[in-house]
């Protein structure tokens, strides 16, 4: 019994745990152009099941019930951990794991949503790959990792078939770290990662998150609320795989047209992107400090973009980065709460539980942490074009000035800086508030309204897990 | 093991309890305007975790299968029990909880829907708040107690986001019961609610279980089978916030028109609203006696109702009630299931499952149940407008005609006679039997055709939980 | 404790397990005109719970993510079961079953998907019934069942309800089993299915599966992938129940004809439907020999079909089969999986789990099988008229040809062929891997471009369960 439903036989060699978090939040928004004003509610709801079994052997099912139907899987996986290589080479344990679990890219996006010290990821989150469906391979030890594995589809992406008759995307990614120094109060970890993507047919209405970044169902530190999308993202206009008239085109749907066309199929404007990441955390005591780094890079079909109209050119780059310092009040170390590949071959090298020195049903009084964040993203790319001249050329040019439009993709430009204050009363309760204020707001250019507007934002948090 | 899984450690600290229900129904319908003439479905298929954590955190994580995604989202709390104020003031235990669930209003709302002595609640149940997310306060004994709380949006509303740039509406609401007689076969329980609730600017769109009664998800007895509406609501001529129209103007979706006015907003009608209800129950051995009475009053802007043309005018009322009568034939009382806020603090004041005296597995035949309920539901107010002509000038009037049918809201009104039959064989299992008959019926302005219609329905139901 | 999470009183009248199973697909087709060419996705997703309590009563509990809502519901059931009948006539248990499970119709259709030989079902299985909410007895021992219901309609139907003021469908199943043969490494297994259809007033759109076979969610083993329709199917302008134009006479919706004609209705085309099956199976040591046939016969108004113009005349039939064999080269036998109506009543003569003889974690291979399967539907019924000449008389005819072209419903004849390898390396974990070949298609009606397409179609499975 550990604080949920945890059996296990006396050999250790099969074990079941039933676990599960929810989230309640609520907040307020001093301006809110495209979310609301205030609201409430579940940010997760989710439950899981995790067992180990025939003493190799792994799996994990986590569903989401703030998602619909296959919308709703999280983490569903079996893997296998054993001693593959001859002992002479290594003697370290590898694991394969196989079906839907989070690309290993960014110490951010690994780390689990339990354990977060903001309420939401940070701005260049939306760079990030989430869990994707696809098998990856682990080596590692206390002190360092290498996660490798392909992937394709997400049961998240907004669809999960890619149009008819065409192919699904597929990615391949990687991220390696080394923690010099892991003791229980001092740490010090960095780690680089790399993701390939190769979209073949699909587009942006069946792979947002990576062919509309900012776009996706992923929320970050200004989209509070869920009320609809951030105020930050590469705008409609500039989807970057010039599908929106792909699809139209793929399959004509009534009448005689079938017996003579029925395969006519648009070629698509990128040929493929590639993402990469740098990430460093060091705690001494109470004190910490985390900054990661993650940039994007599209490499399109100039002949395509500039015939479909589509803007950005043959080449782009979005990146993004956020630093962040938290202090434990009460004496807590982050370093506690480090988990290497021993103790998780899902997603070594991030956080897990607090280590509460005087928990509220031990007559203390929970551990209470301050944190502050500058997190900035940078959706803009290509010529010196202004986003209100892009806006009106758009909707009410002529060809020229969209052409001259179409030479940028202006998804926006955002700095944000935020402060928390969590209280960890007990292990499997916390309450957490955060406060926002978007410093630098560059609108996308097909919300040219936004221009001007700096939001602040308060949110708070109520979290259980078992 | 308790007819399910359920383990606690030794000290009683944590407990942890997965539990659930299925309510399997099917019936018939006499006359089905609104309906399906015959069907069968699951009207409830929820599972739940259940747990006690470092002896005073309670957690409650239950989902409903018939929703979809944060729609199936019922019971999600967690709450903090212990004595806080000092003892020479009292020695009784406090309770806080936040997160959803149910709003501490009325005694047949805040019952558990595994416990019904009738298969729907009553009519009057449309004006009662169901469950929401916010946070409570409760204090009481074996024979008293007193909930409140504040609540705002819940995840069965049909948008859980006010429009885009608005802000959230919130309630406070408070109920309080006293309970002079609780012996084992002798119960007399009276009780109070209060209901205050504030729109902002949501609409009934988001908002349809206080701006629309009887038109939310929530069933009453004549909806059976899940085929549409309820023969009774207010008419959706007669939104009572003015939101049909306010929510077309909220933004300026494209275009050039965002640049120059993107904040057009139109006020709405509603400035606030209460709702209260008195609750009574009565049972001596096998025979038990409850009724209730609810009234929901709406305070307006009678110059925005006027000027868009909103039916109803400055101040609306609205109520109901119902009165029913159980015995068992074999002997049970439902005294010895009723549950003070010693046993629950969630619902105190409610009623738990019926205490079998004979189950089958041990010779008996199980237990058997009559009862019979007589329930009404008022939703016209205003002048003494006939429906028949708001619905021809609202169709096809002159101005004239259209300003005197905006005098008055004509939900309809309804008087319905239920029969019930129920068997508990054992513990976790029951079969239920429902004969309905609408005894009267003015039908809602907007579908004068139900007119006259007296429908007669039969309901059964499976139910197994555990 | 059984790989999973199982308790159990030590009286074993209780006992409670929490399993499930997870699906992860990928795959590839060489042609794709209605499905994606590439894929993976997740197949099911479920979580169950089943229990026993009070000695004779049984539940299960069975959800899959995959479906949203109520549409994920799978096995939702209570059972009793006891020796009813006095002992003179017979000493054996009789199960009376309440909820939603399978109609005792056809082999392939009651097995469980946990314990597939191939990844999906074969051809035919679009002529059984899937999952009702129903009532069912069965009796039979271990060498014989019969089971037999009456079942209405479905979570998994697209509209859980039939069209406002209209009755619900509803069948009546049986399947009778007999295995002379239920040795360890000997089986002889026969049956025989039959199911009584009666629409009442739905329509393809409430009932699709009965209306319009092969359109319904089931999928089979051509519609790899997810994405689309199969390649075979009643076509969408020959659906049997005329009822396309039914839904919208149903009720005037607006307006003063609501007043006028409110219950304006239009007679259906089908007056009841009966499919009947055959199955027979034999094992001997790793060798296997499967088999089944189904067909399904309309019984129509010719009157009504010739008046709406709907396609087939007064009776059709559509009929399918399977042959399968299998061998495991690594000794196991079928036969010992078999479950007789002792270890199985809800779906007695089915097939459970494969009982490894060298489990890897025993320092053996698992176990390796290797299956051949050729399957055929025949959805086409009817006069001698060409599938092109109906497709083109239906877009651009005239009356005459228009009259021809509807004497016949052209759904399409497809045979596929199908070799499967799977390995078992442990209990609970299995990865199956496909190829089927299209040896003949003959297109539906109203798609005349898949004429002449023969894809073949590579898939891969890895599943959990526990």
């Amino acid at each position: 019994f550990r604080n949920g439903l945890y059996v296990e036989t006396e050999d250790q060699d099969f074990s079941f745990k039933l676990g599960g978090h929810i989230q309640a939040d609520g907040g307020f928004a001093s301006s809110a152009d495209t979310i609301s004003r205030s609201n409430v509610g579940f940010r997760r709801a989710r439950i899981e099941v995790d067992g180990k079994a025939f003493k190799n052997w792994y799996y994990k099912v986590q569903y989401d019930f703030t998602g619909s139907g296959v919308a709703g899987i999280r983490d569903f996986y079996v893997a296998y951990r054993d001693k593959f290589l001859p002992p002479e080479l290594t003697s370290l344990p590898i694991t394969v794991q196989i079906g839907n679990f989070r690309e290993p890219f960014s110490l951010e996006s690994t780390e689990s949503s339990k354990y977060f010290t903001f309420i939401e990821r940070s701005l260049p989150s939306v760079l990030s790959p989430s869990r994707h469906i696809g098998a990856a391979v682990a080596i590692g030890d206390k002190n360092w990792a290498v996660k490798t594995g392909i992937f394709s589809t997400s049961p998240q992406d907004t669809q999960t078939s890619p149009p008819t008759g065409e192919s699904q995307y597929w990615d391949a990614a990687v991220r390696a770290i080394y923690a010099p120094i892991t003791e229980e109060d001092k740490l010090l970890h960095v780690g680089a990662s790399f993701k390939y993507h190769k979209p073949n047919n699909t587009t942006a209405a069946t792979d947002a998150a990576n062919l509309r970044p900012g776009q996706s169902s992923e929320r970050e530190e200004t989209d509070v609320l869920g009320g609809g999308g951030a105020l930050t993202r590469v705008s409609a206009a500039q989807d970057l795989s010039c599908a929106a008239s792909a699809a139209t085109l793929n399959i004509a749907t009534t009448g005689v047209g079938q017996l003579i066309a029925p395969f006519a199929r648009r070629s698509s404007c990128l040929k493929y992107s590639y993402n990469y990441g740098f990430e460093a955390v060091g705690a001494y005591g109470p004190f910490s400090l985390q900054g990661e780094y993650i940039a994007a890079q599209y490499e399109r079909d100039s002949t395509n973009a500039f015939l479909y109209g589509n803007g950005g050119g043959s080449s782009l780059r979005y990146s993004g980065y956020y630093v962040l310092g938290s202090v434990f009040l009460t004496g807590e170390s982050r370093a506690a709460s480090y988990k290497g590949y021993d103790k998780d071959f899902n997603t070594p090298g991030s956080f897990g539980d607090v280590q509460i020195k005087n928990p509220l049903n031990k007559g203390g009084f929970g551990a209470f942490e301050f944190a502050a964040r500058y997190s900035e993203i940078n959706l803009n790319n290509g010529g010196l074009v202004d986003g209100n001249f892009v806006y009106a050329a758009t909707v009410a040019g002529n060809a020229v000035q969209k052409a001259i439009a179409s030479t940028a993709t202006l998804g926006g430009r955002q700095d944000n800086f935020s402060l928390a204050l969590n209280w960890y009363p007990v292990r499997g309760v916390r309450f957490q508030a955060n406060w926002t204020k978007t410093l630098t707001l560059v609108a996308p250019s097909d919300r040219p309204y936004l221009n001007g507007d700096r939001p602040s934002l308060f949110l708070a948090r109520a979290q259980i897990f078992w």
